[in-house]
């Protein structure tokens, strides 16, 4: 069996950490490879397909694949699998909940009332009158909800298909929306980018919210619209954002959020894969393939995710 | 039955909270009560005492009691009882955990990158890679102990006296407190303050914390030599110190620690006692004094809490 791996960044530590998990497989490199019986990519050169005429399947290193959807040499016969939870639901909750204690504990309110001289204590509010929402209840989102609720925050989710989940409101549906935003002092994004969720976030979404809520987007930079996020901060009505994952990436350097005293970056580092958990998890689902079993993961590309 | 209850602040509330949870006795505010048979006070003035000759024992609203017993009008043969957990641990743990999550995730170090205009991405680590000191293992140090713990970081504790707490390595005596000191990258203060503990953080154990260490004090000012620290802090020795109590509260307009841009200040609000739950734990030792049974957190006044 021939396995490829191709991938934009630390491509060798890939490749043998693979080769660890599978070791019943010659494990190949880059663009080079002879023909293979599974790909395993991270943002690949649109080249790679045409060289890879044998695949059996397609295995995507992020939980995103709507970068993998939007090439047009992406084979649409070959099955496409994502990665699920490698610890990085994990790490989503801890960013997530410091996100959270830290809107909730009034840290930059305190930050601000030092920089002022200030000795300002505000009183102790109880957890479950702090409404969080959470856009995105699959794998990463339904972590966070849960684990938010587990804490004893006031959770509502909002998701496309009909969910449930332990102590969670649970909304879908346009109006679900309207109403997950309309009680959400805190905002977390965790929403697949397909054409459904392109720009979900508009300027009449980010008004729905309550005046001085903030929000955090984990996901995928396309899901809000930037100029309509600015203004709000500009007009104090989203008084923080807290941005791992921006349209282009690394974020150009005249972008205006980089210097907005109300946005809060990170460089798309809210969950990172794991070289051994991710490859560990390739090699389960190559071996259940080639045993003719099914697998988890598989994108339906047309709702696409 | 007759209960004086005295404070600093919110008296009114107090007064209110503390009689709807004793119906049963008369609750007074303020000097000019009769004399009680209990007395719940919060920072009361020296004067008080004089004007309770017949106290069957003194309730402190807070869980640090080393102002009361700095007072030398404080009547020695009256049991004094301090606050136990009313829902503080619970707040320390969210301030602690906040600090964690912080350090653990280098939100500060991207905060710098963004200031600086650069995208830079830093590689995730296990939870068991961050170790983490906590001094004082009582109730709240303890609780926070356990719960970072529970979360997976490499915890270590340390006490006065043996403590076991499941998944912290806990230490005690001088040898101990050096071991905790020289392994934390973050260190968390809840120490008492007593004889033993003021200054405890001078130069010279503050040198033994590895170099870029944070801490947060989150228990009592005196804890710390304040210009030892502020030395480590311009030094870069530590790199950040929370700190939410001080020596003078409020901290004094000229104090340096103000305008330091490694210190992140809270005023005294890490763990706040919340009306209703520390005046149903008051009421309820009062009935066992009153039936004359023990109740727990009677402090012992040579060792201080």
């Amino acid at each position: 069996m021939d396995v490829l791996i191709c991938t934009a960044k630390e491509q060798g530590a890939w490749r043998d950490a693979l080769a660890a998990c599978l070791p019943e497989a010659r494990v190949h490199a880059g663009l080079d490879a002879p023909p293979c019986d599974y790909a395993v990519v991270w943002k690949p050169p649109a080249a790679l397909f045409a060289a890879q005429p044998r695949l059996k399947a397609l295995f995507s290193l992020g939980a995103g694949v709507d970068g993998l959807l939007a090439m047009p040499s992406l084979p649409r016969d070959v099955p496409l699998v994502r990665m699920e939870d490698v610890g990085m639901a994990a790490q989503m909750i801890e960013y997530a909940l410091y996100v959270v204690l830290r809107r909730f504990r009034r840290f930059a309110e305190y930050a601000a009332a030092q920089a002022e001289g200030r000795w300002a204590p505000r009183s102790y509010r109880d957890r479950h009158d702090f409404p969080i929402g959470v856009l995105g209840l699959g794998v990463l989102g339904g972590a966070v909800a849960r684990a938010l609720a587990d804490f004893g925050f006031a959770v509502s989710g909002w998701s496309r298909t009909v969910k449930t989940i332990d102590g969670v409101q649970c909304e879908h549906g346009s109006l679900g929306l309207d109403a997950v935003l309309g009680s959400s002092e805190l905002l977390l994004v965790f929403l697949p980018l397909t054409g459904d969720t392109e720009g979900l976030l508009d300027r009449e979404r980010l008004a729905k919210l309550p005046e001085g809520a903030a929000l955090a987007n984990l996901s995928r930079g396309e899901l809000i619209d930037d100029e309509a996020l600015l203004d709000a901060l500009d007009s104090g009505w989203i008084s923080e954002a807290y941005l791992d994952v921006f349209a282009r990436e690394p974020l150009p350097a005249d972008h205006r959020y980089w210097m907005h005293p109300r946005v809060r970056m990170t460089p798309h580092v809210a969950a990172l894969t794991p070289h051994d958990v991710a490859c560990e998890q390739v090699a389960e689902k190559i071996r259940k393939l080639e045993a003719g079993e099914p697998v988890s993961g598989v994108v339906d590309r047309v709702r696409g995710y």
